[in-house]
């Protein structure tokens, strides 16, 4: 009886030769249609029966591809991608505090922030990421360019003890953290955090008082924290207390506690952690090469903690490649843990999307492909020679692929990179940008 | 007066806006030119003086890219591209004794070796790889595979105490190697090694032979060792002896050993590595997925060992990709020493070209960009969005350059791939038997 059944009209279906749902785990659907309506997730069914429903405004058909959740980068610096490779090869605080500081103190603003933001969409938007957690000063910069190339984000409102070009004095740093949060307060696409920088750049007073706006905003809190055993061990001398025993005394352990690095963790923070639902942040490709250490990423998952990938900015890094950064957590974790069980193919994929998009409280909304979550979707063609023979999807997508073989990607059903090609960006202009602020730079540096 | 002399004919001149020669170190040359006749290097020049003093039959003008030393994979088992991903996320013997034997049982045989390396040949090629360290049964096929398509390698002659699709008794191991050898002694671009498996596998008998012959015959002995703790052990209680000491009770430990992997180390043996000059290839991908260790590349550069990098085989890696696995060993040294310096970008690159072409015996022939050497080089396109902004090339091709940005190959001048696509291999035929041995495989897995 289907024969009389009218074909429902639909906006897109995106039929691959494989369907990586994330959700339910550890599945791969063979021969699947995605159908989306109105920029959110309608069907998932197999395309011989998507052909008989669905009557698809356009259809793009994928057969040497897999679909899978856009990933979300669950920590970066995007404005830093100018600075990607300014300095290289140096201890974090040399790093910091020689280079990476006096720059910026050059080049911070409005523009920097645009501009970086911009560059970084585009690198993001090529290796199939759609959705960043953002972490840098001028959130109301941040927020605007996010929403002008459609690309969903979690900006972070800074908090930092010290006076920067964004904000001189505590009150200011909580007034316009306010004053952006309000304007972005019901957008679709973009949302706010409280991001304090670090326990060694914030006082207890503004823990306190992110505390409580946090639980009256219902927002997360975006921090840095255990990154170095330095920054342990100058807790434990400034406090008494390590880092995170410092976080819980002043009520920060909680679910909306995004905390990222964690390369230094007892038995027992990983524990609370798990109990209090903390979701961890890994940054695997920064931490080592910043030599900040090793992040317990499989004893995290073994305790339940929800795990997600950051890529850090791209002065750190260097670079926004989220495959790549997926595929180091996965394989480091499983030397770091000695066991070479240790964050499976299945988990690294899971954890460089549902896990973030929970982090960021977007768990309702993105991470995986289920009816009734927004269409942010990465395709991804598994036909060129370096994934070829194809034996498992997954393996072959943490372990073998490159960014550059992601295809086309959409967020919110909305087209924004097709056959490799940025669809609403200019590429020559984004370079061309990128030049001139690298003789900017470069003048600086000098 | 320059003006009156004739330019000088010459096959080919590369004009890119950045020639990293390798050697000297940390250099890198604006704007020059690499001039090659009859395949080998005859010039090093400002493009300027190159249009003056050149008259070459052919130009290629790359000004966004870096030129540099083509790579050298210094240990690959490269039929087993076959077997990319077949089995994953399981401990070393496990995943050996339980995956890859059987498979490998099944399938072994001139076909499955001559198809695998061709894949792999035409993956390297397009990753800047030109030269491999092969270790894997019927060196005679390999050698004929890689002279056929004009990659330069060293083919393994297997030794191993048991019997297997090559040979069954020890005498016909030692029998087949001598007529391999002999066969190409004295090839300008296939040579041979020794290659016994393991010190696990392989007897003192045996490993004198090797000494003997290897010593007779001019030839390198590659050899997985110190790979995982349990080896160590095991070889304690079997021989009273860690392998390295075995080995040097044999008279083993020399200038002609390639040490692969050598993730557990003391001091000790780190410093007798660098006395008798012992090369350590250095897997780290590899090493961390099946979580084998970590290899201390760090301590080993500052002893004065000669380190250089290697895939190993795409079941375990699960690519050929060098400019990941050179990337993974620069960050990944700096968190094992505990400090950011450590296998700064310089370094990383040198391994991966020169440290290489060293632990091969070929540093005569190539390795860095130097006149007399063979033209093997890699061009590197550094303009695309992923490496902008550009503020130090060494940087860039280390931390942030996707192995797909490399746009040609030539190795002894002969270009193998041009503008991304493969002068002298049919991709798509590649991909059809690929899937072939996708099917084949398949049926035995199950």
């Amino acid at each position: 009886m289907t024969s009389e059944l009218q074909p429902v009209p639909c906006d897109l279906s995106i039929e691959a030769g494989w369907v990586v749902p994330v959700e339910p785990h550890a599945v791969v659907l063979e021969n699947h249609a995605v159908i989306v309506s109105k920029g959110v997730i309608a069907d998932v069914l197999p395309i011989a029966q998507a052909r008989q429903r669905y009557a698809a405004a356009q259809t793009v058909s994928r057969p040497e591809s897999a679909l899978i959740p856009g990933l979300v980068n669950a920590h970066t610096h995007n404005p830093m991608t100018l600075l990607r490779g300014v300095a290289d090869d140096l201890p974090l605080m040399e790093w910091l505090q020689g280079h990476i500081w006096p720059v910026e103190a050059a080049v911070i603003g409005p523009q920097f922030v645009e501009d970086g933001i911009t560059l970084a969409i585009a690198e993001m938007l090529r290796g199939g990421t759609t959705c960043a957690n953002e972490n840098y000063f001028f959130p109301d910069v941040q927020a605007a360019v996010y929403k002008r190339h459609g690309f969903r984000a979690r900006v972070g409102l800074p908090v930092i003890d010290f006076p920067t070009a964004w904000a001189k004095t505590s009150d200011e740093y909580f007034d316009r953290a306010g004053e952006v949060h309000d304007l972005w307060r019901d957008d679709a696409l973009v949302a706010t955090a409280f991001a304090p920088h670090a326990p060694y750049t914030v006082s207890d007073a503004n823990f306190e008082r992110i505390r409580m706006l946090a639980d009256q905003l219902d927002l997360p809190i975006h921090l840095h924290t255990h990154e170095t055993a330095q920054e342990i061990a100058d807790s434990i001398k400034q406090y008494g207390q390590r880092p995170l025993a410092r976080l819980d005394r002043l009520g920060l352990v909680t679910d909306r506690l995004i905390a990222v690095h964690m390369t230094q963790l007892t038995d027992a923070e990983i524990e609370l952690c798990a109990q209090r639902g903390v979701s961890v942040v890994h940054c695997p490709e920064s931490n080592l090469k910043l030599a900040s250490g090793f992040c317990p990423a499989c004893k995290l998952q073994h305790a339940g903690v929800n795990l997600a990938i950051g890529t850090d900015g791209c002065a750190s890094n260097n670079d926004l490649d989220m495959f790549g950064e997926t595929r180091t957590a996965a394989i480091l974790a499983k030397a770091v843990a000695n066991d070479a069980k240790a964050l499976d193919a299945f988990s690294a994929l899971r954890a460089a999307t549902l896990g973030g998009a929970k982090a960021l409280g977007f768990e309702a909304k993105v991470g995986s492909i289920e009816v009734g979550k927004q269409a942010d979707l990465a395709c991804v063609d598994l036909g060129q020679l370096e994934t070829q023979p194809l034996h498992h999807v997954v393996s072959q997508l943490i372990y073998a692929t490159g960014r550059h073989q992601v295809s086309d990607v959409w967020i919110a059903g909305k087209a924004k990179l097709r056959e490799r090609v940025l669809v609403d960006m200019d590429t020559a202009a984004l370079i061309a940008n990128a030049r001139q602020w690298r003789e900017r730079i470069a003048a600086i540096a000098r």
